[in-house]
């Protein structure tokens, strides 16, 4: 699906324009134009990317290719952008989505293969009441990029609460197996965050410290803002990612606390009813001849030596706070 | 709730000046003024920010949104200066609190969400007596920092004081769960200080470099004075995490320690009492023929063997060292 | 074996040349010449990269020694580059092939111990149908490298379900040794993938930032992509060996996890069945007079004690979660 | 207390001046002047550093106050070093000593709270004979760094020593709570000597280089070498932290090794005893018809039973490795 | 031990000369000199590097006492060197043996306290036939470089065994306090290895990258093949020792998967045996009154009842995968 906006002095001057109006309007320096293609067919994607702006063939096939890792390019006439929008939904849960953008002196390109959520907030906006933010790609951009920054926030949001939930039953009793299952698909997700975070950063510092032509000094401010943005959660993202690691350290050593619990209950158990035991065996003995059986008081001189070693060991147990 | 100082040749001139007093102050080159904002109103930010100084639209809204991270930036006619105090209270423990700055040539403009007392001080300091700080605001703003810094002290010291109880009792014995919510609440607190120190620390460092033209050369020695504080709390802070990550790992293993010295007791107790149990049982079988059972000596022999296999035992478990 | 191409214009224009013709092309500069030498003689080593080309020594015996590290070496008049393919193969493994390269402004030479599939590929490309590739060697050099380096992700999928195996294992039941010894191999087989990706990203980098004359600046897009594919594969051999890692810290620490099953097992069965225990051996003694013997609901009696004290037992047991 | 020496053409020429003598040999640009302060009233502070050198006011409260960073800082006219001295005594064990220096263009003033044997050593040196070292303030700073240095070594010896005594005791057996009392307290030592070390060689790194106009191109290799020990030092300490870390390791593991032990005799003990224990038990009981108790040779089956039953448990133990 | 040798145009022109004729050959710029300083005599030191090289005093107390850390200086008139050569014999198994060099623009002159192999191989070759080799002394200084460096192959190789035998004992069962101490020894062994390794490879850096001009630019590319062989064996030094810190890590959890072994051997058949344990006791007890033992099938209801019991436990154990 294209969609595409003419703007004009910051107004939104035309929409959805045939291929050769598109010619016509890319050819014009007054003109600020954004094409948007949502998951375009090839036939699209060769009619605009290659036939109407030309792009670097290698930029074209970056687009086509799903691409892991964030990057800024400078191809001369336009900068190549592969940035990356965050979602959290309850059946997919944490998913990224690739959003390519190709930057020149008076237009915006967008490329993405899914509908994402902030382009079409900012389509939206474009139609609705374009203002200011059209009165160049660099601030098209930039509004864009903001929109994508800001909905990691509630992303980062979910994985926190997942943490969470996490630090909880590690601290409380859970069955091993599941457990484990969570913890490493969260440090999947968190691990697959930083991977796009820390790139996205490094490339909007880039931007933000003028290093390219396409933005104008006045929009700079505006890159380093989402620069801190990203700062922000990478540095959100470390400290969780410290936390979760912590939490998995502690869960790794909690089958030995409960073992020793175990453990210090039974020495204690053994040892205060062993006298009982080995006096109640001894005096089954069978033999022929045994006095104290025939003692008058044997009987309770059983109970007596009994007793008294068994307070002799509960003494020893709380000495040793086994109890 | 806004207060104005304005001062001239280091004395104080005028104070709390209406905002049209604050306009002409304002473009009167010959005066130095600070205004602070003590959680003002929308109205109040709008008014003064935006109205008599004409501060960036984003440097006003990282005033108004809470910041995390300690950073600079230099709009041409004014740095912003976002930085963190800190304080300990017996309530709400270990707290940061954002004190953003805008230092312009002849003004110094600060604003924070709740009342820091390194402001206040400094406010009294100023009422009372001025003197040479007043002579411009690269005096002010280091006086200001240099308060925020000196009160990390005390709070570091707090933190050392939590430190060594958890040492204390990671080394004596003590219940788990409790132990380790306090470990990691610790922990989260080492980490958002060193989170705020370290770029507090590059912030300063820019600063006392001579980077910015804000800042008279006289001043840079200040500046740097500031920066070795910072130095030193944060070599502090990572001393402290590593002592703390090295309780943890014995506090981990000490469950382990424990559960062995139940071992040794229990094998031990085990193998010494086995001869008795043994025969005991043995010689409370029912056959109807066993000969030991008739023999004129027999339970006197069932005592030489009891005895001579326990010492047997006692021997081994000596030499093992398990008991 | 000694292959040789010469290219006029982008057309294949002589195959496998006889030495003298191989000095005639070379000392031509408006044809383009590709030697690629697979395994060959010394012989063959002394005629071609001495002889006819005159290479550094130093070079030349970099190629015919093994070379574990990737590098790239600039002798002014050609670059001299040592690179590694990859295969996965069901009797060797992983494996990886040392591929050098000399590439001058008009020619390129390609050595190899073995058959390299990239290589192959190569070849045949260039006899079928050589086309643009052939107008130049940064571009014969940039395809033989793409091809490489696209060949690392099968080997890199197949070490992914090696290591998935090896994690779902870990969260099974295995028998130790084997899996250690598993586990060992494949993260040696990943350290050595990293050894070999790593300083090729570098080598490829220096190449696509325009650092040496041999390479035309239409070309370094092209570089730029090879690069961008190495630092995706290198950012996966990271975080596999981070999971890797992982895996293992959890297998260390699941023996632990039984141990305590067990244990919790033994003590709760210990606690249960010792009033059986303890009443049955003291009723069995054979003392003479021993009252509770005689009683007329003796037996009940005894019975009636065990279950109460079993009871007892069962319910600090419950209240422990040992059970 | 104030002393005080005047060289001339690296003679010397006066010692203990008062302070107006002081401020004239200061003024003369052809002698080199020598004072140390040790452990000064705050009236000397103030006489000589604020009146006689008028040195910066944020440099002297560094003198003052304790600093536990070393640092250079570069005053236009002189010089300012914090540097660290060492000493291991019975009493104190380790403990650092601050030595602050001004390093003028002919005068060196150095700072220490207490009595520093590296600076005895120089008063003495230049007492009796002055010579070269004499004849300028860079020669003088650096015979008394070189003498701090040089004192390094025998600290680091006697932490080595200590280190191998806690091997050698992690290797044996040690009651726990001293020994990570010990351990904490060397790991400490060592942590605080790197905190030193490091920034010190950093510091004499900047002055190798030539950075300050104070230090004459001929005296740079002297400096060269003051690093060299430096960075030997560091090294030794990384090296002797690392395998502190590492018995520290084997220490915390160490527990289970011994429980392991134990639990291996106890499960082998167990099982070896089971036969005679369950027999003994069985043929105990007292049921009116138990056909084997009336078999002629009954107890000598029971024996039989119980010694094959027990055999084969050996030969299962035997086979496990369990004893 | 001094040996000379005077090169004339790659020629051995002379050898082992008097005091008087090394001053001469050393004034005379033609001529290509190397002095091999093998254990000096302190006198020999005296006449040699002070009296005839006029070597700084600081470069030649580097040569005299111990330095365990490779470095290059750069000296004006001359380059010195400390580098180490290394050696693994049956007796004192790994050592290192410290070669210093001074390295002038026709000279060379190499000082170690022990017999180095790659100095003598060196003196064998340049007696019978020096060749190119002794056209400078930059070939000199690169062909003793090279000897050194290829003699750390053999010695990483024992390393590498002493490493796997470590790795295959781990993996097997052993006796655990010698293990340890031979795995400590192994590591101390790597450790120093790359505390020489790495510095020598920075060192040979800087060389190679043509930042002395006492090597011409032709000795670039020999410089730069000695960096390989240094980076290969770092590689190599850092890949054995994360081997060896993984099989530490192995080796300390070996005790908790045994101990886990006998837990579950002695939990299964504590399980197994306790039905005939406890029916065996109560039976046995001595009640006037009990019903079950006058039945007529009695006994055979205690086996049925027993065999029923452990049959159940039996089938719980195989469910839990204790046996
Ligand atoms: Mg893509
Ligand atoms: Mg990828
Ligand atoms: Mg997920
Ligand atoms: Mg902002
Ligand atoms: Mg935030
Ligand atoms: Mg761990
Ligand atoms: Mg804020
Ligand atoms: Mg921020
Ligand atoms: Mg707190
Ligand atoms: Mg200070
Ligand atoms: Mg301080
Ligand atoms: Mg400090
Ligand atoms: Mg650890
Ligand atoms: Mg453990
Ligand atoms: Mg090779
Ligand atoms: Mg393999
Ligand atoms: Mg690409
Ligand atoms: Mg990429
Ligand atoms: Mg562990
Ligand atoms: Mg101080
Ligand atoms: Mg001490
Ligand atoms: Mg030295
Ligand atoms: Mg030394
Ligand atoms: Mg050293
Ligand atoms: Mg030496
Ligand atoms: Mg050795
Ligand atoms: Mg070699
Ligand atoms: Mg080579
Ligand atoms: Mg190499
Ligand atoms: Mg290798
Ligand atoms: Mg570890």
């Amino acid at each position: 699906m294209i969609q595409s906006f003419v703007f004009s002095d910051g107004k939104l001057a035309g929409r959805d324009l045939e291929i050769e109006a598109l010619r016509i309007v890319r050819a014009d320096k007054g003109l600020v134009l954004w094409v948007d293609l949502e998951n375009p067919t090839d036939e699209e994607i060769k009619t605009i990317l290659e036939g109407v702006f030309q792009f670097h063939p290698l930029a074209i096939e970056d687009c086509m290719t799903p691409s892991s890792l964030p990057k800024i390019e400078d191809y001369e006439d336009y900068l190549f952008v592969v940035t990356h929008a965050v979602e959290f939904t309850r059946t997919t849960k944490f998913a990224t989505m690739e959003v390519d953008m190709f930057h020149g002196k008076d237009y915006l390109v967008t490329f993405h293969r899914t509908a994402v959520p902030s382009v079409t907030i900012m389509r939206d906006r474009m139609t609705k009441n374009a203002g200011v933010i059209a009165r160049g790609p660099d601030r098209l951009a930039h509004t864009l990029l903001d929109l994508i920054v800001d909905h990691y926030g509630p992303v980062m949001d979910e994985l926190r609460s997942e943490l969470e939930e996490i630090e909880e039953r590690m601290l409380a009793r859970t069955p091993e197996k599941e457990f484990v299952n969570e913890l490493l698909h969260v440090r999947g997700d968190f691990s697959r965050l930083r991977t796009i975070i820390r790139p996205q950063r490094d490339m909007i510092e880039k931007l933000a410290r003028g290093e390219s032509k396409m933005i104008r000094p006045i929009m700079l401010p505006y890159y380093r803002d989402v620069r801190d943005n990203l700062a922000r959660l990478d540095e959100t993202a470390i400290n969780y990612h410290e936390r979760l690691m912590l939490a998995f350290d502690i869960f790794l050593n909690k089958a030995a606390f409960e073992a020793n619990e175990g453990i210090k209950f039974l020495t204690a158990v053994t040892a205060v009813t062993l006298p009982a035991v080995i006096i109640g065996g001894w005096y089954g003995m069978n033999f022929a001849h045994m006095p104290e059986l025939q003692w008058r008081h044997g009987y309770l001189y059983a109970w007596t030596l009994m007793l008294t070693m068994t307070l002799v060991m509960i003494f020893y147990i709380k000495k040793k706070k086994w109890f």
